[in-house]
């Protein structure tokens, strides 16, 4: 369930107040990247002291923080570059729905990373901060996802080195919500082996993943409409920040999150469909197994019942009506016929039901 | 029922009119809170008369009445503090939707406090007025849940002591709303364990505890949408009673109530697909429950046949077509090759067909 | 189905053809009041032209035209008071959507009182005219719900007696609309017991029970959504008919319908959970039917199958083959000793299985 | 399916291309009326050219084609009166979506005349052009709907002979969106019929009359949502065909398809709860059935086991312990205590569970 | 899967990077055509600087790519026209959803063509670039639709030839589109097909069958709310490059996407209806196969109790009240009128439920 739920404040507590999340990675790791088209410095740095000295210099200055178990660094930050207290508390309290934020200087944005572990969907909240100098970003955990942004940036090709904040918050926003594409297509190909395997062999087993796979669909889909919200609130923003070369990239990101949202409509409404063709098809199959049950006891009951009548021991030596089959003649031949044409007059009518 | 239900007048009878409610707490108590950024003074009062006292005075007069089931109090408040009649009468008519009305000097908020008592949800209205100088609050029960809201103007950390009735309100209203973060939390861990069993025993019980749910989370949901409505309206609210610093709250207030949506309807959603799951997992359990009983009754009624077959008392001195295998030498171990080679192709064909 | 059905003009006639309804209260009866502030008359008049004295005369007219299976006083009093053609069809057609039309000196609301009659409920159309100087209300039948609203007129208390028609239509309408409530009071009783009926003992009454109340609840439904569109109408009504005083009380009046749809939709929900909840507890009935046969079966049909084979009369004296355990001395209980291991062995299987 | 079909040009085919319908009447025939508020001239033509002489001259011109087979007729109208290819080509691509399209000097009308014919419902489209001084109507069929509105003409009562071709129009238009009621009245007698079947006797017919009727409320449904726009459309239309008089019979003509809706929404709600209905007394009286079934075999195969036993032949006089009870004085009278204390004990069990 | 999932370039990727597609047309083929209403030119050509010395030229340049495994053509034909980058990714990225991008001087539009291939449904992407001088057209694989455009502008008749870039665009647009009409048509003849069957056999093959259609029309769907959006997109283009007497053949084109829409959703209604017509169907089935089965077993398995008591073996002679029925001289008979009366009230008991 972990997707689904939120930390939270104690109901009636102080709005703004910052609290350490228990669970994701251990310690903390800050790693800076600070950039202009013609240099780049990159390093881990130690304490938040360390990050002010770059800023105010000019260039774009990336800050990753990862990990919150320890309020500290997160809150020296937030007064060194004076951010909002109700948006840092939303980076601690993990399980926000994405959105976006504007503040006066700078601008606050929520997302939720997708990846599989261990064959099940994890959302991560990702957090980032952007303003007219600074990005700053807060991983939940140590699993970071942005590595290939870090090989553009020292790649140094394309547009992220001459681009400005806005165009680092948009390859960052972009990578988070392309992340849905290759988790959509493994839902896919699990659809679409779940469908074959349906068909042949309907078990539980089968119910259970279509069952986890509609579960995580709406995790997915509780993650993707929001995307869509922020990838439109960027590209419209109107405070400063976002500037008008960036905006038809953040358009090509909105395309993206509008794909993601078709895609997986259309993988819920066919995780729906399997459910309704699961029932369906175990309503068939015991369809199938009552009629040869019936078939089976409605030919050999009557038989059985015709048996058991001679094999009754009233006395034929007591009157000439008790039982006087038994002393004919061609009673047994006689009995084995009515045996057969009995047995095959059901074999008929149960072919003219279709039931055989 | 109870959250369910709305109590109401008479229908064509006049409008206004104060009827004291049956239920909630049997006798009224008048908690009175007045404060500025340097004074407090706290205390129960026995009258109204004393609450008059302080009206006017500068500072935040927080006037909490708890117990409805006596119209007097709430009747001279409405009168002294010049209340519209409308608004007192929606106070006694309890089950409300929650909602803001706008009077010319002052607001008035429907909400509902959601908790759980004795494993079940409960909902009870909670009413607030607030006007320049005073906030009026009014709650069914004495279930008091705003200790909270209290200890903090008392410790007099935080803005709370420096914001005017407007900060309170929303403190208040923030308090109410996020009461549903530790229900959806239950809720959460509830729908988990169900899943659980429901795998392993598919019985009655966990059926009407997916009932339950659902039916549950149907009430949350009355609440949720409402208060959405609520801390919108009070963020846009064009009267000058919320002033500019205060809106920021409420915005972070309104956040809330979209994440609680976004979880709740997500919950929804899973209990849906809860009963969904039940109901495939146990046609899934009658179809096996079937096999195993067409396996059994394929198998052994034509053997029973056969066995009543040479039970028969024809009699073999009357003819030699009367079943001479009984005298046979090897009539009997030839039998029961018959039976072993009929059982045995049986089990090989349910076998192929899986049944087995 | 009555409250399904619409009655209409044949398709092609003439717009505005007044046709007699069959059905209804079999004579009608115009009761009328006139009031200032001061004074009230009040009677029962015979014939229109009675009527006529009164309009304009100073003071609020109400005439009251109660069942429209004849034609002829609802057309003098629609030539009378100048009413339009297509309205007065309106009034006829029963079976409308609820609505408010204006016209250019008048107003016309067409509203559907419900009630239960005989364990059904019953949707009786309502029509209202009203202008600056009478209301002109039209009943189907002569189960006149606004006893409550001529009382308050009587008593003189309230602001009925110093409004003008805009508050007497109000009073009306909210009356029409107020009568939801005791409806879904009792719906809400209504779900609740057959829900614990359902668990105890889901029978085919519980099923058809449970269907009536979906039904009767799409009809409660009809009425209710066009009701808030009439509130609402009224209330924002951009005629000068309704004056500024009113609309407060027409908020409130919309308030209430709001109300009701809420009440309304979750009854819907927990209609449909019930229908779900009965398929599924009838599934899981016989899921546990299925297993006690199968359980009997299993364990009794390889018995008796057994007990068969000992009762075949095979030769013993034909062969030393031929059934040798029905001479041994220990056959009987060592048989009895098999059929026990079976037997016990099968309990102890479907032990196992969790169908015992 | 015919209803649910569309005519439709080759995919990538020149636009405006008329094609000839198959179907539909097999010659097309012309009626003519021509008429102002004084005099009448009505004929059947046998050429175009006939109808050019009134085209122009003072009145309103109602040109009535049926049968669509051919497409000179067509062809040559649209040339004489000035219509757009486009327009013409829906014409005779039958199966189109209600519509109106405003062209320069003329408005063109696509309606859906439904119907019953041999007990199943027909959707024949209904093409209407009109411009200040004529209006085109096309039918696919010779089925003619509109001599009603002949009548009307013809009598010369009423507005319709004053009134101009908006006029004319609007009561065609109304007299296609009127023919809705009686078909829902057919479908509410329909529905309570079944209603009342299902709860007797749930067999195969009454499921494929409710799926028969579930897909006919389909078909009604395209054609009435559509015409609401067409008539909201007209009401509305900003060209200057449409004067302010007929405005209000236009919005009188919006009010029925609203109704339509109303109702057409409804019957399909009960529709689906017929479905469902439908579902669980089949489950329910299968529940029965294996009730039944369970209880005679539970009572009587371990009944028929003890008799087996009894049956059985081995030999006591080969030792003592070889069922020594067939030779016991009180053998068979306690064997039948045995059986019928059994059977009872069965009896009573099931009674407490309800199944007997 | 096919139509369901999209090419993706890797999360965290540089934006506008052209990887070439697997699959599709192994080798590219450039086609192209350059006309005006006067003369015409149509030529394959090998390399893209053939393309180029007709760009520029006076007249329309229809330039139609198909195949994109390999990225060189298109590279360098996005080039020499100045095609936005993020264009040509989408382009190559197929699985995008059908859109429109308008760009500084030419507009991007993205298409799905579905097709029926090995009775499956297909969907490959298609698309367009147009500027005021050319349209350039990218297919995925080489089963061209678009001969019948071909034709019309190689024929020379209809506006085609007098055109723009944007009647040709128009035209190849509407081509897309009313591909669909076709396939609808095979839907509708499938599921009326089905409806048959299913009624008269409804097994598992059916229950495929239907699942199979849900599932295409979901595809269907997924192309044909976009187109749409394109549509009326186009029509409403605020750039320069739609001239206004296109946009009437625009807004015929968006007629069309509606009729679409309007069928497929009927249909989509009508397959929904027809797996719950197959779950009651299969309901019903074992209903019957249910009551066959407890018939017969009801009737004969007490029978064969009898008979069974009967073939007991309790010695007569042991005491007189051991099975004495077994000398009486009438007890022979006596025993068979008891199973025939025991028989014939069961027989008479299930025909009053109405099993028999």
């Amino acid at each position: 369930m972990k997707g689904f739920r939120k930390r939270f404040s104690q109901p009636g507590s102080s709005p703004g107040q910052l609290v350490a999340a228990r669970g994701g990675a251990r310690e903390s790791r800050i790693r800076l990247m600070h950039y202009t088209s013609e240099h780049l410095e990159e390093r881990d740095v130690g304490s938040v002291e360390d990050v002010l000295a770059f800023v105010g210099s000019p260039g774009v200055l990336w800050i990753d923080l990862s990990g919150i178990s320890d309020v500290a660094p997160l809150e020296s930050l937030g007064g060194a570059l004076d951010l909002h207290s109700l948006a840092l508390e939303d980076v601690l309290n993990t399980g926000q729905r994405p959105k976006v934020d504007d503040y006066e200087d700078h601008a606050f944005v929520v997302l939720k990373q997708l990846r599989f572990r261990h064959g099940h969907l994890e959302a991560e909240q990702v957090s980032l901060f952007f303003s007219e100098s600074f990005v700053l970003t807060v991983q939940e955990s140590s699993l970071d996802d942005w590595e290939p942004v870090r090989q553009r940036i020292r790649a140094g090709r394309g547009r992220i080195r001459q681009g400005g904040t806005d165009y680092l918050a948009y390859a960052l926003v972009d990578s988070v919500i392309d992340s849905s594409f290759p988790l959509l297509e493994e839902y896919g190909d699990r659809i679409e082996e779940l469908q074959r395997i349906l068909l042949e062999q309907p078990d539980q087993a089968v119910l259970e993943s279509i069952h986890q796979i509609n579960r995580e669909l709406i995790l997915v889909r509780r993650a993707a409409w929001p995307h869509r919200e922020v990838a439109s609130a960027l590209e419209r923003s109107e405070s400063g920040l976002v500037k008008r070369e960036t905006r038809v990239y953040l358009r090509d990101c909105y395309d993206h999150t509008v794909q993601i949202l078709d895609i997986l409509e259309s993988y819920r409404d066919l995780g729906r469909g399997l459910m309704d063709l699961y029932l369906s098809t175990v309503s068939n199959r015991m369809n199938e197994v009552m009629k040869v049950l019936t078939v089976m006891a409605s030919i050999f009951i009557p038989l059985t019942f015709l048996a058991g009548i001679y094999g009754m021991n009233f006395d034929p030596d007591a009157s000439p009506m008790n039982m006087p089959e038994l002393r004919w003649a061609w009673g047994y031949p006689v009995f084995w016929l009515a045996i057969l044409m009995l047995g095959g007059g059901m074999i008929v009518f149960f072919r003219r039901k279709n039931w055989w």
